[in-house]
């Protein structure tokens, strides 16, 4: 299925999200990450961010689609992505 | 049309973005956005964001889906829109 996720994390926890993110997900602007997953590699995705997340202060959302093309992606400013050296 | 919308923008121009964007849609965290559009009202949106992005350090991803059902959500931790007075 095809996933957006984006977090909102407290400062110490930033830096492994972001880790546990891009090794599932592609990142696409600040905390905003997407891709293609299978239903047990979201299962873990969710499980792992869990473990990071402290739960009161911290935020997850996913959304999912069960199919890429039922969801269009437009870009209006800079193309982070295509330009950053992030990481 | 359903929407999600993430912005990143420099410092001097997220207050305006933000007006912005909960003219139009609802917020759901930090700098995301969601909600029922029309065409017009997201020709609209796109519009004004144009005139507040600095087009070389801005960016505003819009993901849409033509039937809300077709895109699930879930949110893990804390669900902000439920507890913060924000703005």
């Amino acid at each position: 299925m095809y996933v957006i996720a984006v977090y909102d994390c407290g400062e110490k926890r930033v830096a492994k999200m972001l880790k546990l993110m891009r090794r599932y997900l592609i990142w696409i602007q600040n905390s905003v990450f997407e891709g293609e997953l299978s239903g047990v590699q979201l299962k873990k995705l969710k499980i792992e961010a869990a473990e990071i997340m402290n739960p009161s202060e911290d935020s997850l959302i996913i959304f999912t689609s069960r199919q890429e093309r039922w969801l269009d992606k437009e870009v209006l400013g800079r193309e982070k992505n295509k330009t950053d050296n992030f990481l």
